[in-house]
């Protein structure tokens, strides 16, 4: 069951002196996922506009049906993702008036050049309204691939998600996806590594991913999931590979519960 | 003044799919710059051996001083990460006396199949000790890049990069960094804007980077940094900056306070 697949880029110097968590990408790639699409990569890349726009361009060549950016969106001279992005693809960046109308509308038409930065676009980019701060995020399609640029903050760009992409997302989406955790104790990694292979191996539907955790106790945290046609389906292939496991696991004298 | 270049390659599934938040990757990121690197791009792929070796190779070809990887050293089938430098380096994975005698330690001498996995490096890689887990890693030298593969369970990553790769940082590193947080009120971000352009071109050393938060109250966080031949040079010029931010908000009737 092949996904539609998605990139996300995300534009900050605060990522990478690591002083920001880059929750965005997760928060992203939960709701991408969920909404059944594949995320392939997730890139960091500076507030340079030559790292920028070359992430851009080897995003683009892998030919992904979307690519996100989020951060370099605001009025300040560091913010220059649609900059990046026209560079990438060998367009200008111009003044767009409907997102001019959208910045205007924010400030009682008070536009300083700061504000008139945010208003620019790459050519043939549709502004995207921003429902809780003031830039606008932008839509440019490339071939096949759509590419959305989302600002930084994450209020900001949660709600454009929500608004803005998701809707492209349902329409691209024709998988359903789900996945159950299985906490399991009292065997090592290297001795269930075995069993979970068996699964795989009977239960070609399914993927199963181990981790050791060590939270207080120590312990290896199972995931199952499965992609399907419909989520009916993927919720039995899940169930199947679960149970499996679990006879394995009790088999081996060891403990397994679902978490 | 130029940092030495690092990139991180974080692998997994479970970063793509958003269960996990990309914790590592800033850890590393914080880490790295604090000992005077400049990590300039972070990538993520899954544990897919196609997907990690392009994106091992694409990363060499940018010819940064060290390349981390984590995740993807355990027992599991999809513990592909040396079998991906493997290939990115069209070298061989082979079984590593070193890193066997680490793996036989750890169990008494019972060395399963998938214990063994663990010891096959690719040739000419040195093993790393892993004194909180299993799993050893890796340390092959590419031209002038240092390639660092560790674990993906961040107790285990933390002490090896304690352990092996920040007496390496410290070689390499001849610049120290240091960064000043400024809590702006009662201010537009973009009415900001011109200020901080104006500390930029007169603190020629400095970089200063704004972003608006929303926790509870709305304010601005300014972030001001510097890279220099000493801390207290880098100290300097962060200190310098900061004064003549802070004067030039004052002078427009708004609020700074250092965080």
């Amino acid at each position: 069951m092949e996904a539609f697949t998605v990139e996300v880029i995300t534009v900050g110097n605060e990522l990478l002196s690591g002083r920001v968590v880059n929750t965005n990408a997760s928060w992203i790639a939960g709701r991408v996922t969920k909404l059944g699409g594949a995320v392939k990569r997730i890139t960091t890349v500076s507030d340079d506009v030559e790292e920028c726009s070359a992430a851009i361009r080897e995003a683009l060549a892998r030919r992904p049906k979307l690519i996100i950016t989020t951060g370099g969106l605001g009025p300040t001279f560091d913010d220059r993702t649609l900059e990046s992005i026209a560079l990438a693809l060998g367009i200008p960046l111009e003044l767009n008036e409907e997102a001019l109308h959208m910045v205007r509308e924010k400030y009682g038409g008070d536009v300083t050049p700061p504000r008139l930065k945010m208003a620019k676009l790459p050519r043939g980019g549709k502004p995207l309204y921003n429902p809780v701060g003031t830039a606008p995020g932008c839509l440019i399609e490339v071939g096949d691939t759509i590419i959305i640029a989302l600002p930084g903050v994450p209020l900001e760009m949660e709600a454009m998600f929500e608004m803005h992409v998701e809707p492209i997302i349902l329409r691209l989406s024709h998988v359903a996806y789900t996945s159950m955790l299985i906490r399991v104790d009292t065997i090592e990694e290297s001795s269930l590594a075995p069993m979970i292979e068996e699964v795989m191996k009977k239960c070609k539907a399914v993927y199963v991913k181990s981790r050791p955790k060590r939270n207080g106790e120590a312990y290896i945290e199972v995931e199952v999931s499965s992609r399907a046609l419909t989520m009916k389906e993927a919720e039995e292939n899940v169930a199947e590979a679960c149970r499996l496991l679990r006879e394995l696991i009790a088999k081996a004298g060891a403990k397994a519960q679902e978490l």
